[in-house]
């Protein structure tokens, strides 16, 4: 895609992402917001990070996603006199009127962002984002931001997931508008999918925003509506190459009487609706013939696909293949693909050796496994891949860590639900190879490890564990994106964030990416940070004075 | 709400949803589109039915959602030209010139839709929605019918299986904004849950565009922002009844003295952090003062909150209660309740009686059973309800069932997939009781079920075993409400829909609304229907002599 189409794309798109408003939140953002404003408290600056406790699926990685369309909602966030209005009738009548003024003059321009870029594999417990200002405004960011990275983090890490387990080999189209929840559910399925890994989508307006491939034929409906051959207009049809109209009607229909005896179907069997619908859409698109041949039966269907393909054939036509929508995908995919040699054998037409089938029924990730032994080329994928079935959310939270420079962490009843305290940096070792073998959180005052140089670490979700690693490559993985309400580096556009994911899982080791049972990834925090959070923590069950 | 309230939030609401493009659909509908267009078929007349094959849930009822939407879609229907642009890229090469002015000049002036009312329970393989008019249009509406339809309809039949597991005495409020599929997932599942019986919304835009009331307090990081007393601004307070400020932090430092000892804590183990954020929260909220105590621990929230809570009372304010959000919520908030009701006697407060409870944490429709031998009476309802993890899509299909006046049906490679030819009329025959206890399906040529009069029919999903039915009532189930381009009813608000779907599960037998092994409820075909359905199946299976 040309700089200039990013461009076109990343306005469009801007114009639909910004209809995000500041007041699709969570009604307690500003019922915090008022108290911090009447205390005073509202300019202290303050710093969350966001992150997931576990990454989905029980998978060993996730991808990053979503961080576009938090700039976008950053970039424009701004209560309208519309929202002030509705706020004033919410928050109890004995609230402030000067904390409207407050709220009417806010925006972002005091905040800054810190993330990881968009499409980047990460693990749990890692901070993808750290959001940094005044106190009051970063805490009304928390809901947003959690709904635009949480989906969207969830399904590209699906798709991802569905691409590992369907190889390389098959291409993978999403086409779960219509499962989705919602509008933008279904939008967000499809620009997230294809950053995951799915080389196209049937939903037209993730084509035209995100510059998604879009692919689709026929549904059954359409085969269903025709009843007779007399349907079929025009009837004619002019070779490829030019020349006179030829009957396309007949001449298909002399292709499928030579057809049937060579599939052993009784002419019996043919739909006459089926093949008009065949017909008509042979000669709507004599370059794309593509229709789904089980709205009856496939011995039906197949003969039908033929005897067009063939009468296209001879016209100078390609025919491009053929959708299975039901039964044993890979059963009749074999079987089609048996049809499609000896029709080329038989009939001397080198197209059919070519000729594509797409599939579509319900796959899941394991089904998609089984279909590597099928004839399928194009598997289509709506309900599994756009729900996530197997966990339809990320879990992604939004935690303060510091606040007027003091580090902050929270405990609850759940030790798993302990935070860690204090503004941070990310890296990630390498290993000689160039496999990221350790994600490390330091205090953001550390320097950054060194290469050759030993340090000591302790390890997440391990009770802490010393562990000793010597850097033989080091990666910050997180950049400055967002300061003083301005983007600080260029948006990453659909087709850049999903050549990055392809880079960042192609670069992890297998161990991880296996789709079942996969290796731990280590997450550890620097000795600094372990030494700050025993610190906190003790603080915090220590014996306090105050009462005293 | 008012009527001039319904009107405000219809006219908000319609600004926001006619932002479903037509473009927000599969490529399919315009390949097939241009396929009918090619063959002069465009305008035949055809008619789609919306239904699903099975309950979500493995339930015995859903509830019907998402109407409201579809008719706001329908009556903004056009493409733009940016649209028309767009898809001159994506149709193939050969498309002819003159179909895209076709797309352009194309709007819903034609169509009608008869639906059954948002908000009524519906049962699987009913058609909840027939759409007729020209065959070009009616197909092109398919996917953003269902996408309208389909996560609307199982979120709101999830709400309503929560609700009856609550039981109807617990209060619910959706708070799932931040794990739905973005923006308007989460904007769907507060709509529609409130719709199927929850109470009220963490989303404020959802109470800003639908009515729905709004709800929340505080969350982690305001408790964990505070680190001492002297945080607390202004520290004095002005009685309910007037007069002198008081020192509000002094006040509340003495009754924490009174109130440790006899809750059994230790005075060491109170946070000053967590006193000083309930100190302000207080002060900013005398009258809806509601703190989440675990931050740290309820040993430590729970001593903080009363004392703050007994100074509030003591000034003349009513404290509202807590929120707990981790650990054991049943054993919690009974410890919680006993301590209140300690303090009651103890300290001569009524106030503390009546005292709310608010829990959160990851619950399911199983474990919210289980909460009724809790002590508390207002629960947060987040991931589990608005991803709907025991089914995250409902399935909903969009069949062609007529089309120039010929019944049309599809058989495919499973034979659960046929569907039933013809328009139809629905009718659902009450008991003398007035529970529904059967729904029909005529052919729409067919006259009504009669009262009294014994009539023939035929189960679907029971082999078509014919059955024998007097009826008692009989309510047609759809009605026309959309016709010309124009709605032929009142849109139905948000607090209609839910007065409807309360009402129609209060009228549903407990043996289809109990949520584990309901019965399964009876629909049905008239005879003429069966009739119809045989000879076009056996017209499908029979010889076909078109090739001789």
């Amino acid at each position: 895609m040309a700089a200039s189409g990013n461009q076109a794309y990343l306005a469009m798109e801007e114009s639909v992402r910004s209809r995000v408003p500041p007041i699709l939140t969570d009604l307690y953002q500003f019922t915090m917001a008022y108290a911090y404003w009447r205390a005073g408290r509202h300019n202290e600056h303050a710093v969350f990070e966001l992150f997931f406790r576990d990454n989905p699926f029980r998978g060993g990685f996730s991808l990053f996603a979503g961080l576009t369309d938090c700039l976008l909602f950053l970039r424009n966030f701004r209560f309208s006199e519309e929202d002030i209005e509705y706020l004033r009738t919410v928050l109890p009548p004995s609230t402030d009127p000067a904390f409207f003024s407050f709220l009417t003059s806010l925006d972002c321009s005091a905040v800054s962002i810190s993330s990881i870029p968009e499409g980047t594999t990460v693990f749990a417990r890692v901070p993808l984002l750290e959001v940094s200002g005044p106190l009051a405004v970063v805490q009304l960011l928390e809901t947003s931001l959690l709904c635009l990275v949480n989906y969207a983090s969830l399904v590209c890490s699906n798709a991802a997931r569905f691409r590992l387990a369907a190889g390389s080999k098959l291409k993978l189209m999403e086409m779960g508008l219509r499962r989705a929840q919602g509008p933008d559910g279904g939008l967000s399925a499809s620009r997230y999918s294809h950053i995951g890994g799915f080389d196209a989508t049937s939903n037209v307006m993730a084509g035209l925003l995100f510059g998604v491939p879009v692919s689709g034929t026929m549904a059954h409906s359409y085969v269903t509506s025709f009843s007779s051959l007399k349907e079929v207009s025009p009837q004619v049809m002019v070779p490829s190459g030019g020349g006179e109209s030829v009957d396309f009607v007949t001449l298909t229909i002399g292709w499928l009487r030579r057809v049937c005896p060579l599939l052993g179907v009784e002419s019996e069997r043919i739909h006459e609706g089926e093949l008009a619908a065949f017909l008509s859409f042979g000669l709507a698109y004599p370059l794309n013939f593509l229709p789904v041949i089980d709205t009856y039966s496939v011995k039906s269907g197949l003969p039908c696909f033929c005897a067009v393909a063939l009468a296209l054939c001879e016209l100078g036509y390609q025919p491009v293949g053929v959708r299975l929508d039901s039964g044993d995908l890979c059963r009749l995919s074999v079987e089609v693909r048996s049809v499609f040699l000896e029709c080329s054998k038989h009939f001397r037409v080198e197209e059919f050796q070519s000729l594509t089938i797409v599939g579509s029924n319900g796959v899941s990730e394991q089904s998609l496994g089984d279909l590597k032994k099928s004839e399928i080329d194009v598997m289509g994928v709506g309900t599994h891949l756009v729900t996530c079935t197997h966990q339809p959310s990320l879990g992604c939270v939004y935690k303060l860590v510091e606040a007027s420079g003091h580090p902050k962490m929270k405990f609850t009843e759940e030790p798993e639900k302990t935070t860690l305290p204090g503004s941070k940096n990310v890296y990630r070792l390498l290993d000689t190879e160039g496999h990221p073998c350790l994600d490390l959180l330091c205090l953001s005052e550390e320097p950054p490890p060194v290469v050759g140089v030993s340090l000591q670490c302790h390890l997440l979700g391990h009770g802490n564990t010393p562990h000793r690693v010597t850097p033989t490559q080091v990666v910050k993985l997180r950049q400055n994106v967002f300061s003083k309400g301005q983007l600080t580096l260029p948006l990453s556009s659909v087709a850049e964030s999903r050549a990055r994911a392809q880079t960042s899982i192609h670069s992890l080791h297998p161990r991880y990416k296996c789709l079942q049972q996969p290796d731990t990834y280590i997450v550890a925090m620097s000795e600094e940070l372990f030494v700050l959070f025993c610190d906190v923590k003790a603080k915090n069950t220590s014996a306090n004075n105050f009462l005293l």
